[in-house]
């Protein structure tokens, strides 16, 4: 299944910067950043239902917002990128 | 139809100020900010493709990103917000 994360830190706020990171962190472990504060992930319902929990216990939610959009599997044709960085297939092979 | 509108500008290029303000006043015209630079909105096919006209004008395709996730009809179980600015009901209405 297909989500994105996208996310606001109040990086003014107390820790800020450091929670930044480590969302940043946590989104790259399941997935890939295609902007700034937005991440795509493909993962199953077990392994979003952690990462859920997981950016929860990270964000300070005082402060900061974290959004969760589900598109499910058929998500290719949902999807449109203009600009730099286009799109790549998020199941793709990661050339290292 | 639900769309959400994500968009990255780079305020450093010349001209990135004026371009982000303008896609978030574009994207304001037609839908609501639920994060910095990610917008909700509902809108016909129509609306959609003159949004995409309209906002592919604005930014400097070299410089900037631009995202656009169809959610279709059935979105609400497939939005999920932890912190503050809690989502709201993006068809609802707007008390002024």
């Amino acid at each position: 299944m297909f989500v994105l994360i996208t996310y606001d830190v109040a990086t003014s706020s107390e820790g800020g910067v450091k929670r930044l990171r480590k969302v940043a962190k946590k989104c790259l472990d399941h997935g890939q950043r295609v902007q700034n504060s937005v991440f795509e992930c493909v993962c199953d319902a077990t392994t979003l239902a952690q990462l859920k929990i997981d950016l929860r216990e990270i964000i300070d939610e005082e402060h900061d917002s974290l959004r969760f959009y589900i598109l499910g599997k058929n998500y290719r044709n949902k999807i449109e990128h203009y600009g730099i960085k286009d799109s790549y297939n998020v199941e793709g092979t990661l050339m290292f």
